[in-house]
């Protein structure tokens, strides 16, 4: 294949990288495949139209005006993989245009459904807090240090949220026959159903769970949606679990629950990252913490590029993309959360 | 009923007690269908032949000499809820006469289970010590606090021994699409295969996995089987989760393994338990400790009382024991875990 | 809420009809969120502005020109009962616009599945010829009538197509621990894996199979792709089955591949429906016989309504059609099925 | 090894034969690990002492006296692949003396649940009529086939009986998202529970179920339990599938319950076998016939053959029995369930 036969790609993955999100492997893949146009994300135009004209797919997401896409007659696919959309390039040009944007951050939901339920088992059984008494001399042996554990199977257990991250943790719970209750306004009840979970309110989600874990994504109506009435509300030494971002919750009031004993909880996310050394969440008990840890593994990353390749072969073969997750017209615009800017 | 019609059974649960085993409601049933008498272990000979001869059940496993098991005609079951077999009575004389003798340690494999996924997860994603350096405000974010971080999703899982405890752990790994391999050479190879788990050899399961569950519980033959060369042969940054008996490992290799950086253990049992406060375990990086805490929940105890009350129904009705798991003549006298000595 | 405050839906779901897809309960509940205009499907433009100009979705698939559809500004979503893609409405068009195409077809995998299972079951333990001969006083018994008879479970199976109905099939097999094999070029590997199967090539799936299911739908490039050579590539012995459309087989070669006893074969669906009285299928020993019954279960046509309803009050949120297929600008032309002039 | 260094086997399998339940694989192993000495089943007492005095392993049901048993001192196990327990030898000198008695008829619960399930299928879309019809020219097309057809999946499902050919019917129908309750005097509640399905007296499970499968073995309690006034209470249009024993039923019940249209029948067993060839079951509609096919595969019995080998590998070791199932002291003459004649 010479050069000119191969189909042209802009690279502009900031913050990711292409060697973050691909395997050797796969990268060779790509590069023998397409033809790479590494690019500035912040000057796309400046690319000239010997590219751009014959650009199909960009992979990342720069900023693009309505002049550059103009410019860009043969782009089938914006692939996202930096996962939250931005509004830095005109979606209903794109979408009128049947240009698909994609986004990959699928591949976060297993290693984030893993470590909440790896949360949710430290909180029941207390590992963490045995573990740190035993490095001390200080661990009760035997059901002297099991007051207060319980088990997950057989448990109730509540999620908020059944998009990819949800339907994960619900397969991760699989093999423990728990009894698992889901809200999730943006999802049919036969959907919740087929998946074997019992849809519900959020009233009924946290008043009756003995888990309940948040995988709720960020959207302009939803922030900080959980607030002190809604822990208060939870059964007493319930666990609450957030995994997705802290602006859904009240952050305040979800410590205050814990500090009074009502609810025990964990979080991989906090109202600032990093946190100030100071903050009283560090010292707080009865809460486990994580430094936004949960989906970014090296593994989860590699996917992405999996991902990437896949939906580009089936966009070659001039099908529609399947892997990737979609932007819609109707939420593009409603997704608020923040991107990140580490990986 | 009249006193008399109810049947006996003699109560000598030691070292645990009714109330321990029995929720309030099973305790009330299990005094309304039968007729307590609730003995000083080290003297059942001593109960008169007006018990003895009447007693039916004997809940426990105090100390049964040949001659008092001639005085009781009507024996046909000792529920042995301490679960692990004392060389205290005929077992010879027991089989022969057709009385069956049950244990009860069926209800700490899902508690167990449990634990020991919660440890997997501990041990693949850092979850006690990013919490240890987050309330010391030494956490790193991100990626940054990955190194290492892995998933069970996919990985290789080796279990070595399949009875209760090997399948509640494969039921408690069924959402993680893990490839499981099992080592017991006590189980023929098609029960493993009909439990979706492939039939290996000890080295296999040692050498090819990411995550080695032992539960084996130790016999006559398999004491300190896996020593410094079976660590040795796992893969580098592999884990090692010990959930049964320390006497199956020679611990001070177990330990010499993980500070040699070769492999990461989590370990719920020990040499000497209590464990001697200046123990190097106590200090050492890459191992998590729990403190003989895996089984012994409260709800799991409570779930032996329910098997009791349910073989005991099954018995008066002439059928066999179902639920509880059977001594056998076999491998009665091989058994040689210790029991405990506090729940 | 007043005539004029409700939304509009135009109903032209021929030939379909409402109180087919819609349980009463159902249809109440349409009537009573949206104002219904029954309209005659080959006169849509006929129904004025006063309709048109209000109509947000139209239920059935009537032919709509472009200057119709201008006098539509606030259309949301055609929902296609009928389900199969017709050409006959400006496609390019409503994707520009943003119009949802959707199509409730998969209502049918689930009853297709179960008949595919149970023609799979009747071949291979003789069902049918069992039943014919004992109610002739020509049975055999035990052992002497089970020549040739076998089990699914552990068997290799195979499974072209993995839309909707290879999932439902899929699904309803997973109780058998079969070893399933699929073929779909339209499918990302990673997806086959997810659903716990194996992705394979077409020649892999027919060659290695005891059973395989034929569930593609038709497209302009897999008319008649399985022909003679793939029948006698086949195990012998294998089983063949049909239920998508017949256009996909080379159907004479399939009647000569069974009448040589090389292969047994099942089919739903035939070149000509209703099939002229003389056909050879008919008398064709080895061959299972089914009038295009798979999916149309009164069950499965009140799901549409379900499923429509569902999409329009998620649509009616602002929010994207969910539990409905969508039509694809990229595959909109490439479907072929016949749609069905009958229920 | 030399002749008399293997372990011996008597082997006596009427009716069976070691060609019908050993693949040549297995045979050939089973005789280079053991001496197998081929007897007349009506002789053993004749095979004389130096063959008796050695034999450890008996592979078949032969006619044993006590004193034909006090002549075999090493004897371990009775491996009946027969699989009914004839009343031909002393069973309490067996238990007393702690040799197994086990069978292997956990081999037909896979295929027998397999072609139950093939009838309910067959029942609830008409299978086998659709093709007779076809056949004939008579069929109709679409939906116009499919009065009272109707799906496995979502119903209401009752199972009488638990063992293993309930637990495997369970397996089966896993993938059907279907309402199963059970009825099993002998077995707790707490194992139903484990197995997913929902304990239920006989009642129950027979008047709010669609699909009702029997396979309860016969007992001396329970001939003809299930009469008249039982198949009234069922739900109009239930199937009910009889798959163990015809004597669990009044046979003249069910097929008058059949034919007054109540509800619809499949059996695989009769209560005289072979059946006369003017019984008016042949001739009776909504009622699907078996010649006794269900469990009498190939491919059933060749299983047993390997679980002879498993288990006897097990108690060479020093092991109990595990695969085959143990016969108890408390049912072995409870047990009714005629023995076959033919395979």
């Amino acid at each position: 294949m010479t050069e000119t036969d191969r189909r042209l790609a802009i690279s502009a993955p900031d913050p990711r990288t292409l060697d973050l999100i691909f395997t050797n492997e796969a990268l060779a893949q790509l590069r023998s495949k397409y033809e790479i146009v590494e690019a500035d994300p912040e000057d796309i135009a400046g690319l000239g139209d010997a590219v751009l004209r014959r650009a199909r797919y960009i992979i990342g997401q720069p900023p693009l005006s309505h002049e550059t896409l103009d410019r860009m007659p043969q782009l089938r696919c914006i692939l996202n993989v930096e996962s939250n959309l931005m509004n830095n390039m005109p979606y209903d040009v794109l979408f009128q245009r049947g240009i698909h944007v994609v986004t990959t951050g699928q591949v976060f939901a297993e290693p984030v459904a893993e470590i909440g339920l790896g949360f949710a088992l430290s909180i029941a059984r207390g590992i963490v807090d045995a573990d740190v008494d035993f490095r001390e001399g200080n661990e009760l042996w035997g059901g002297d240090g099991n007051v207060g554990a319980r088990q997950i199977s057989g448990s109730d257990i509540g999620i908020v949220g059944f998009g990819d991250l949800g339907k994960a943790l619900n397969r991760v719970l699989s093999g423990f026959r728990a009894n698992i209750k889901v809200f999730d306004p943006w999802m049919p009840r036969s959907i919740l159903e087929d998946h074997g979970v019992k849809p519900a309110s959020l009233e009924e989600v946290l008043t009756t769970s003995d888990f309940v874990f948040v995988v709720a994504a960020v959207t302009s109506e939803n922030k900080g949606f959980l607030g002190a009435d809604v822990f208060a509300s939870m059964r007493k030494g319930a666990a609450f679990i957030l995994l997705s971002r802290a602006d859904v919750v009240d952050f305040d009031a979800l410590m205050a629950a814990v500090a009074s004993g009502h609810i025990v909880a964990a979080s991989d996310v906090y109202p600032q990252e990093p946190l100030a050394k100071d903050h009283p969440v560090r010292k707080l008990k009865g809460f486990l913490r994580s430094a936004h840890r949960a989906g970014a593994l090296d593994s989860a990353f590699k996917k992405m590029g999996d991902m990437v390749l896949e939906d580009m072969d089936l966009m070659d073969r001039g099908l529609p993309p399947m892997r990737c997750k979609r932007a819609e017209r109707e939420t593009v615009s409603r997704m608020r959360s923040k991107p990140v800017t580490k990986n």
